[in-house]
This record gives structure tokens, C-alpha cells and sequence, in this order.
């Protein structure tokens, strides 16, 4: 599979494995351990954790998959993220939804991810949204420690505006290596606002989240969603997709930004589905039609 | 007439002519001719052209006015566009309308632009619009081998917003001279969004397209126009305009930004009347007097 | 108190006295040296106006205080501004309502504010509002002038936003050293839009305008102000806070951009107030409580 180098010694699989339901699947480790290895097999070998996710259970659950074959670890990457404080039965001592980008909750973080994931080191570790009370001298004496431990390799930051995204650069010795952010057909926020110009600018290659738009495109009733699912269906037939998930992804792959989608399915058909839009192409009228499909107007 | 400076080797008039509806006066090529004759007597000697106007005819019928006298080339600054594909009966090949900002497309459209103008060089190309699906990458290709050939002098944007300016620009070699923006008193979009802001600390003097709103102020009933024309026609008799569009073009003339207005008009007397506003003069108070009629409030 | 440091031989103190309704307080010179007198003791020293407070009036007032007691001017900072044009009584050559950032008018409103606050220099000199029709080049040439003669230690800005900030900034050859906002837990749109992180990003310390959000905390009965009202008072309780402006005020010094609020009291007993927050301290639990009962949702 396409790769995308990030850093001098890093670099993700085009197609990102996404782990935030991975307790909603009801696998056993084994179960999620054959699921690794179908990605690894495939190409995916980037796989995308954050803390919270599962309420704070799904990298524990990754780790201990993981534990069946540690010999697994150096072939993947594995991405985390930190500072968001939620309330949960896993954390009693949590009082309230809030964010934490203070140094000492960063390390904390990290070294916990560490332990549940059943590894010696974090591949990238992300900032997973814009804290209004972000200090970024501690987040940069986080980062530098961190790195200094050998515990994470790189940073990065999710959700990031370009104002909080050169705030916390101006502050750091170490280069912030992505943006993880929603990115599809149907979201097309980061597209307008100049996020995504911000990742180009910055020679980052952008992660998306959400690339099908959690599932809307293929059930919603929502006019803009019908609109999108019409155009998609029609350029699916054009491009011969199997699916218009393909076409959602496709469309993405073919934006110059090496926008990286996150498949967080469970399912192995939907991952290989994902894997096979890299085979499909897409012309710029195809492009600009579900653009435009999804925006509900024609272009200036 | 005042003449502003974009680069070492190029200086526009201050007040620029626009060809964008050249198709729709039905000059012959020698009353074309005269027009360009004219403009050039009062000084006007930059002309701004799109490869899409007229649905791709105005450069042709100025390329063919132009033919009729080759020695005014060298007395003229020629602007034109590229970027935007538009259906057309003049382009069957075309299958919708979008955006094409493609090392090939630039490239070509200039080419087809230099044998419609009849000329060997265009002064400034400009991508018309800020393109979603851009790859800076290959615009910076296409602007160079445009240059190396000779073909294009100069380049620039039109109605680039920061973030697009930013990105592109830090992916080129050659400067941007100029961001053709739609500035008028009845629309301040680019004065509130920081657009304007981003030519001046770029030091790049913006032309302003659709500097008279499009006639909206002779004729539209609506309360802004309405609030906005009174206002012209108050200031207009203090500072002994002789007409509304003069006070419109006083306004803009008066701005720190050299700011470069584009005037579409294929009458003399209309021409005449732009040139005739560089005369004019405006006091602090009167330019806050148009400017809160438009916005429609105080100022805080 | 804490001191900002806002150059190399500038700081102010934490808390900053303001004396925009100085004219509504009614007091005799003497009452007014007594509250300076009253500021500096509880450590405050830095003291804000402009030039068009209380109708061209505040300043005055208030150098008539101090020449009662000249020896207290070096032991405090002055701020004042500069770039409104009020129509008033006080100035009856003014027309109209308007902005004005040329040099004349910013030399000549420096040169009467220091003979209005009876000194030999100002500390500090802000533009007080983004200007439409501001020429940076003016601002840069004024801004040297004042400095090279001696009339203006700094200068700073108010109100600015980054494309504002940015452009000013890149034509002067002195620092900006602050940027005076509008920042409260009510009022947060500086929080949203970046200029918060302009702030940071750049290594200035804001100063605070409206930091109890003109009272609306206090009495109004707004679902957004009593919604904050109400997390204000159940903070206050938890963290000792002796009445809900100091929880106000804490909020804004726990942020890490080093706001200084200005307190606009004449009251002696809400200047104590204020000056007490410094000793309160709030976790981050109650810093979100309180934000996202501003917001009135929850954060993402």
C-alpha cells in the first residue's frame, strides 16, 4: 500500500485503521488480534487510539491483543492521543468533561497509554483538541520529556484551528508531524476555513476522521445526505466503486493534501473496501460534482 | 495618470479596463480599436481580461482589434485569467462547470490565451478562484515553464482569501504581484475579513472587480442601496463629483491599499468619468460617511 | 502585587486601575488623588484612559489629581489612546463619528494627552480601534516620531485582530507591547476567534477591557447571565471567593496569557476586591464549569 512519510523515520499506511469503537465489537483477544493482522496484511499498518476512546477501555483491549504477538509491534504504528478529561466508571476520580493539557496530566497520559497498549513507545502522540487553556510552554516541556524518554517518537495535534495550531508550534523544539481532523464529502468545514490549506502550508499530511461521515451517507434522510448519496451513487457507476464508501474515500485520496482516511470498522469487508478505493481514480468533473452535490450549490 | 508599481519591471494604471463584457457591446474590430485608443489617450493602459469571458470570446475580439494595430502592444499592460472551466457551445469538450488549476490546464489555457489576444506575452496571469482541489505543486510547475518561455511576465490571484494566498504562495518561486478582489463600498467582505489587510502587508496592490457593485447603486431599490446611493449623492455634491460612480471610485481611490479599479464599461463617457474620480478628493469624514450608510450602522 | 513584564524596562502591574467613567464619579482633584493614592498602595500602578473618555474629559481630570502630588508619576505606568474622533462639546470642530490613524492625528492626540494627564511622557500609547481606512505607514512614522522625542515610552494596540495586528506590525520599527481586548468568562469571542492566541503566539500580555462584562453578571437577567451567574456563585462558594466578581477576575488570571484586567471602579472596596482574586486559585474543573456555563453547551 501507498505510503505517507511524515518525518524522517516515520511514515503511516495511506489507509489508517481506527480503534475508537473497538469495544463495541465484543471481540476476544484473539478475535482483535486477527483483525490486526488482516490490516497488517492488507497494508494498514497505522492504527489510530486515543485514551478515551471506549471510555478509556479500547487500547487496553488493542494491548492485550497485542500481547498474543508482541513481535507484531515493530511492523505497525501506533498513534494516541491525550487531553481530553471525561467522566467514566474506568476514572472515578474524574469530576467533570473537561480538557487537560497541563504537563504533568500529558506524561500521565502517555504513560498510561503505554501501559494499555503493551508497548514500549507511542509512534505519534496527538493533542486531541484545542484546549481554550492550553499552555503551550507545558505542553512543549511534555513533548520534550517525553521524547527524551524514548516514550513517544513524535507529536502531533487533532482538531487544530491554524491560530492554536501556530500557537503551540511557536512554542515547541520538536515538529508537530499531523493534523488529525474531519475530513469528507459531506463535512467540509476543514475544506472551507483553511485547515486543511494550513496542513499543505505546513508539509503535514492531514489524518481524517469521520471520512464517511459516521455512516450519514449511507441511511440519512437529511436532504444534504440524499443530495451527496445521489452523486455518489452516479460517479460510483463512472469510476466502477463496488460501494459509495469507495467513492467517499476516493474522493478524498484524490485531494492533493495526502489526506490519510481512518477506517474504524470492525468489520474485515469494510477495511479491504477502504484499501480497494486506492485502486480507483477519479476526474476533476467527478470530483467537483460531489462537491458540489454536497455543498448544494454550484461554484462561484 | 498615476501609475502604481507591482514589480521592478511593471507598473499598471491606476485605473484599469475590463473586457468582460466586450462580447456583449457588438464593436466591430475597428470600433474595438478606438476603444483601446481611447483608453490609452486617457492613460488607461491596463486591460484586464479571462480566458472564460464572453464564454471564451473577448480575448478573441481583442486579440483581433489589437491585430489591426500591433504597435500598441508595447504601450499596454495585458491581465489575464485562468482556472475556471465553464460549459460552453464554445468549448464542447467541456462537461461541467469546476475548477482546473493543473500544471496542463494553466499551462494551456495561457497558450490558447496568447493566440486569442494575438500577442507573444501576457504582463500578468491570474488564477481566477481559489480552487479546492488545488496542488500548489503544480501550479509553481506551470508558472515557471510559463515564464522560462517568455509567455508570462508576471502572476498573480484573484479572490484568494489568506490561507489560499499563504499556501500558494509558499510553494512558489516567482512572486504574486497582485489579488484581483471585488471591493466596493457596497460590498466590504474583503475590507472586514482581513483580505485587504493581507495585500497591504504583502505589499501587493489589489484591483478591485466590480468596483461600482455591478449598478446596484443607480438603480437597485433595495435599503442598502438605497441607504449607500444617498450617501454618494450627499458626498458627491461637497467634493463636486459629477456622478455617483465618480464618488464609488473616490472612495476606493482614497483607501491606503492602491487599490486598482477595474472599470467594465465599453463607453467612453463611462471610461472618462473613472478617470475624471482621480481628480476628486475625500475628507476622513466623508469616507466614514459612505462607509457606515453601506454597513448600515455606526462604527464602534 | 504581580508584576507583566511587557519589555525591558516595562512592566504593569497585574491589576490595572481604568478611568473611563473618572467624569461620571464626581470627585474633587483632591478625592481622586486620594483613590491613586489608594491604587498604588494596594500595588496597582498602572492606570488606563484614552483620549475621547468621559467626552475628552477623563484624562484631564485625572492630571489635574496628580499635579496635585507630581512626585507620583514615577511610580506608576499611563496608558492612554488615541484614533477615535467623537463628536462632543469638548471638540465642537468635530463632525462626525469616525476613526483616524494619520500621523498628524495621532502626534497631535498624544501631544494633548500629555498635557490633559500634566506629564512628560506616556508609558504606553494604543491605537484604540482597527482603523478601515488605517495607512500603517502613518501609524509607523507617528509612532517613531513620538518615540524619538521622547512623548511615548511604547505603543501598543486595541481591539485587533491578527490580520489587523500583523499588517501594523509589519511596518513599524517599534514593538507592539500589548493588545487592549474585551475578555471575560461572558464575553468570549476573543477566546474563539484566535486573538487570544495572537496574544500568546506573539508574547504580549492582554490587557482586559469589560472584565465583569459591564456588570451584566451582576443584575441582568439575560439566560446567558443568569446561567453564568449561577456557576459564578456555586465556584465562589468552592474556592472562598468573597462575591462573584472576584470569581470573574480569577477566571481571567488563571488563563495562561497573563491578562491584566482593568478595574473601572471608582470604589475603593471593589478595587480591593478585585486586587484580593489574586490570592484565590481555581481548578480546572471549576475554569470548564464556568466556560461552558457561558457557552451554554458542553465542549466537544
Amino acid at each position: 500500500m501507498e505510503r505517507i512519510k511524515l518525518a524522517e523515520e516515520l511514515s503511516f499506511s495511506r489507509i489508517i485503521h481506527g480503534l475508537w469503537r473497538l469495544n463495541e465489537w465484543n471481540y476476544s483477544s484473539q478475535e482483535t488480534l486477527s483483525l490486526i493482522n488482516h490490516a497488517l496484511d492488507a497494508g494498514i499498518t497505522t492504527f489510530d487510539h486515543a485514551d478515551i476512546y471506549g471510555s478509556y477501555t479500547c487500547e487496553e483491549l488493542f494491548g492485550q491483543a497485542l500481547a498474543l504477538n508482541p513481535s507484531l509491534r515493530e511492523k505497525m504504528e501506533l498513534v494516541t492521543k491525550c487531553g481530553i478529561v471525561l467522566e467514566s466508571p474506568n476514572r472515578p476520580q474524574h469530576r467533570s468533561h473537561h480538557y487537560n493539557t497541563s504537563k504533568e496530566h500529558i506524561i500521565k497520559s502517555a504513560e498510561q497509554s503505554l501501559k494499555n497498549l503493551q508497548t514500549d513507545y507511542i509512534d505519534v502522540l496527538l493533542i486531541h483538541r484545542p484546549d481554550p487553556l492550553m499552555d503551550p510552554e507545558q505542553v512543549a516541556e511534555a513533548f520534550a520529556a517525553l521524547k527524551k524518554d524514548g516514550k513517544v517518537r513524535y507529536f502531533g495535534v487533532s482538531n487544530f484551528k491554524e491560530h492554536q495550531y501556530q500557537l503551540l508550534k511557536s512554542y515547541l523544539d520538536v515538529p508537530l508531524v499531523t493534523n488529525q481532523l474531519e475530513l469528507s464529502a459531506y463535512e467540509l468545514e476543514n475544506f472551507d476555513d483553511g485547515t486543511l490549506n494550513l496542513c499543505m502550508k505546513e508539509r503535514i499530511a492531514p489524518m481524517a476522521w469521520s471520512p464517511l461521515a459516521g455512516g450519514k451517507i449511507f441511511t440519512s434522510d437529511e436532504e444534504k445526505a440524499v443530495r451527496l448519496r445521489t452523486a455518489l451513487q452516479k460517479v460510483g457507476k463512472e469510476i466502477g466503486a463496488g460501494s459509495i464508501d469507495q467513492v467517499m474515500y476516493t474522493w478524498l485520496l484524490h485531494h492533493p493534501a495526502k489526506i490519510m482516511p481512518i477506517v474504524g470498522s470492525g468489520k474485515t469487508n469494510r477495511m479491504d473496501s477502504a484499501v480497494q478505493s486506492l485502486k480507483l481514480s477519479m476526474n476533476v468533473d467527478q470530483w467537483f460534482e460531489i462537491l458540489q452535490s454536497s455543498m448544494g450549490h454550484d461554484i462561484p
